[in-house]
């Protein structure tokens, strides 16, 4: 061993150790020159699973997936130019779905930057204000100082990945030829690290405690809203204070609320149906907001909560996040959910009024003409249907766009565990099958629900899959194009709508099955789509289920649903029948 | 009109007409709401041609394919969020290949920023370094004064984005709801530009060029080089220059000088072959070195420059660029390449000189024995047959890693101009056939040839071609891997190297064919090669010829034919046979 290969071998090797022992146990690989020396030590590591991928952009959504699923930190690494710019858009789903990431990307030492090397650009703050932290290395040295910088490196970048609010951090390792690494001697300490981050919580002092104990006593009518991206370790809290205060709790699918183990008596979950009533939002009228998590998908609670005036809206999360889209919140609380939820859990109850039980009985019949109402067969009775063929412990991925507007409609609450996911930290369609194959690492029975449009956009997320064996039931709504722009205003002015918002792409994903060697079934018909369901459960590997739907009769169809729900609800309101 | 519309739409189309009226008359739009009111504007003005292309990784390719083939910016048009982040490895290839590319964001309004509204990141500057220019665009308003700014920003980007060194410029525009423009009025003035950019070139002072002429006349065994990306305006004169100095010209097949009108008794093309013979490098040393573009392609040719010393090297480039990846130039001349080569076109000449007939005959053989030599079939028997096959007037575009560098063993010089062109901005293998498709826009008979891996990353931009009927032949070597690996020094120790590296990915293109509706035809031996390139030719659309080889053999073949070039030409340097 050289002292160039020396040098390259500690430096490297004291940073994968340390990474290691903080957690960053699993590492997305896309093949490249430049990251020769990282590829190698990472693969040599008896504590790191690797997984290669070969296209970074569906390789970054990959390890984002992987870290949704485990909630730790997983490491992606590429190598040097346009590679690493395929991996923004993770980073910055990442970012703003609070995902701890740790982006590696291998660089040509400076002596080579800005000189017309190539395969080289310039890669420092390559994310910009997307990442917390961007780091340009040092070159490699073996000297003690210089390894202990490695390590600390690791260990900071890891701890401040997971840190509230959760999100990527970026190495950018300049790395010098030969790329090669002896991988002879003992490398690693079997996993112990030297450096780690503790990180606190965020509590309330007194002071505060009683502050917003004495509003909680005074606006009795209140309402909780729980979003996505809410610590789960919260939400048995979350329920005791609610049924402590008798508070109803909106929870959008992503919350996690709507299944599980947990209490569900306080849960509603058919309001995206019900606050397009108008006569509901004039009768139901809150003294109080409480929110965890981002902001829900629905749009017509979005508006309802627009519509209040002099209300007080509090925002609980444990990072310093301003998240409040309509600009009616009050007051943002920075504290630990499940310490908020605790230390209020006190002072009178409310258990008797009538305030939540006047929600829940609008809920039921909402929620009883989603569930049973007669309707064709189109989209969202699709998606009805799945729900209820999930087997308990599954988790069903949703695309944004329709799928997630469609699992927030027909997904009610039930006691199986099963566990709703989407990338909604920046909502894009890019990348979604590729989260979907991360997530499915996490061994639970994995389904995606994806539209086209999004399906077509990640079709290389697939190869992963087929190379890794991975499991996963896929249901392609296809309606030939973009259907969510036929709910929009877009739609109503037909000029050039087809041609620039339709996009139709007359895809016939069947051969799009052959080339990723997947289980391939097409449903015509709503008699088709259960036994299709039945069907892939009996395979393994990739089941591609291609749902043929109609955009015009979806938005009809969806629309006479929630005209009916509209109609029965209204009417009771107006009989007093509540 | 309303209020809001009316500002909206005037705004917005003044700036595309702006645009419009500077050249920028073709746009790839990728469907998205936000985006609503451009897209809609630049659909209805009459001097645009648009595309719609919904993957933005692709789409943003397919521009910068366009703006290479055509010579003009070309505008790339997306929503907020992660859709425009999916630009920034075309936009970096872009900054680096000197591509105009006007960049057209979409983004919330100032009020729905930073607060966890749904799809919207923060697009500030969101393409970091890699733009000549990024600006945050004021939300709409229809005082005469913004209006003029609207249009002064579009001209002035349009402009700056040709300007030496041509690039990217990026335009992020807050947009309020409701998105949709009135198409009702006059809005465009049949692309008249209120105001435009006429960029000077650089020239030389008399007491500059005089310098320079005394060099030239002092050392009369000058090299020239011309590598990719150099002003294709400047090729005759570059000719003229080389004749009347009696100069050897290196040239990368990317500078098109290999093939087209122009003279070519001064063009050295086989040096990559025989710049690997050691003796070759002992016998010619160049007293002054004259660089026009990017640095070659050819690993001998850097190493040969590499290992001069004492030897003045000139890098002429019209923009203040840095190109000197060997460290080795010693003047920058910042000059525009044609003004550079009439000026200097004086002085004594050196016609006669053994100089260049030494590169000449040395040239000779070295050529005479790769386009002769028998090989086995092989990727670079392949590559010279479809060279050999490729009619006058076509364009062929190489993926970067193998395929280059056999266009550039065998892409000999040629009279039918024949153009070469590939991503050598940042050198990625990424957005290839997106790329290639752009370029065949400009209606020569397009041919790409190209490795599975890189061909597998950008399958997605086949759909542009179904949608819009575009021809293009495709040759896919597929060696079932990243075959250039099997050349570095990560093969010779083969701990990990299959997984790492090799990466295969056992595809079958023919499905991948089916999917997007090419012709599609299998290569597994010579003698079907000739004709799958005929019977391509017959079609219309997209044609795939996969031509399956293998990495070792591959290997061995070139390294046999290198071998056998050396023992060739060191023979005859040692019998001062040359």
């Amino acid at each position: 061993m050289d002292e160039h290969q020396q040098r390259l071998t500690s430096y490297l090797a004291a940073f994968i150790d340390e990474l290691v022992g903080n957690g960053v146990d699993e590492v997305v690989i896309s093949p490249g020159s430049r990251s020769t020396p990282l590829a190698l030590l990472f693969t040599h590591h008896p504590g790191v699973k690797t997984y290669i991928n070969v296209d970074e952009r569906s390789a970054a959504f990959f390890g984002l997936g992987i870290a949704k699923a485990k909630k730790k930190p997983v490491a992606i690494l590429c190598t040097s130019g346009t590679a690493a710019a395929n991996y923004y858009p993770a980073v910055i789903e990442a970012r703003y779905a609070k995902v701890p990431l740790i982006v590696l990307t291998a660089d040509r030492p400076h002596e080579l930057r800005e000189v017309g090397a190539p395969q080289a650009i310039n890669q420092l703050d390559l994310y910009g204000r997307h990442v917390k932290w961007s780091v340009d290395m040092a070159l490699p040295e073996s000297s003690p100082g210089i390894l202990q910088y490695a390590k600390a490196s690791a260990a900071r970048g890891a701890g401040l990945s997971l840190s509230a609010p959760a999100g990527p951090v970026h190495f950018n390792f300049p790395i010098r030829e030969p790329l090669i690494p002896s991988l002879d001697e003992e490398l690693f300490s079997n996993t112990r690290s030297e450096k780690r981050v503790v990180g606190g919580v965020r509590g309330l002092s007194s002071e505060m405690r009683d502050n917003l104990i004495s509003v909680l006593r005074e606006k009795q009518k209140g309402l909780i809203i729980c979003g996505p991206g809410l610590d789960p370790a919260a939400i048995n809290s979350i329920m005791d204070f609610a049924e402590h205060h008798g508070l109803p709790i909106f929870a959008d699918p992503l919350s996690q609320l709507r299944s599980g183990d947990h209490s569900k008596v306080n849960v509603i979950e058919a309001y995206d149906a019900f606050l397009k009533i108008e006569e509901v939002k004039k009768v139901f009228r809150p003294e109080l907001i409480i929110r965890f998590g981002a902001m829900p998908v629905s749009k017509p609670l979005t508006l309802f909560l627009k519509g209040l005036s002099d209300v007080p809206y509090w925002v609980v999360s444990g990072g310093e996040e301003w998240q409040d889209p309509i600009a009616k919140a009050t007051d943002f609380i920075y504290c630990d959910e499940k310490l908020f939820c605790m230390d209020l859990k006190t002072g009178s109850a409310n258990k008797e009024s009538g305030w939540l039980q006047q929600w829940k009985s609008i809920n039921d019949i909402a929620r009883n003409i989603l569930q049973t109402g007669d309707q064709p067969w189109n989209e969202g009775k699709a998606v009805k249907q799945l729900i209820e063929q999930l087997p308990d412990g599954a988790s069903i991925f949703a695309s944004n766009s329709m799928p997630i507007r469609d699992i927030d409609t027909f997904f009610f609450n039930r006691e199986g565990g099963v566990s709703v996911h989407a990338n909604r930290g920046a909502n894009g369609i890019d990348g979604v099958v590729s989260t979907a194959l991360g997530m499915s690492t996490g061994n639970t029975p994995m389904y995606l629900l994806i539209g086209d449009l999004a399906f077509f956009h990640d079709l290389n997320g697939l190869l992963v899959a087929k190379k890794y064996g991975l499991d996963i039931n896929i249901v392609v709504m296809n309606n030939n194009g973009g259907g969510i722009f036929s709910f929009l205003p877009q739609a109503s002015d037909g000029t050039y709508f087809e041609e620039l918002f339709g996009t139709p792409m007359d895809l016939d994903f069947s051969s799009a099955a052959a080339f990723y060697g997947a289980h391939y079934s097409l449903v015509r018909e709503e008699s088709e789509f259960s036994d299709a369901l039945k069907n892939a459960e009996q395979h393994e590997g990739i089941k591609i289920i291609e749902v043929l739907t109609n955009r015009e009769e979806n938005v009809a169809n969806h629309r006479k649903l929630w005209n009916f729900v509209s109609q029965e609800i209204a009417g009771k309101l107006k009989g007093n029948a509540l």
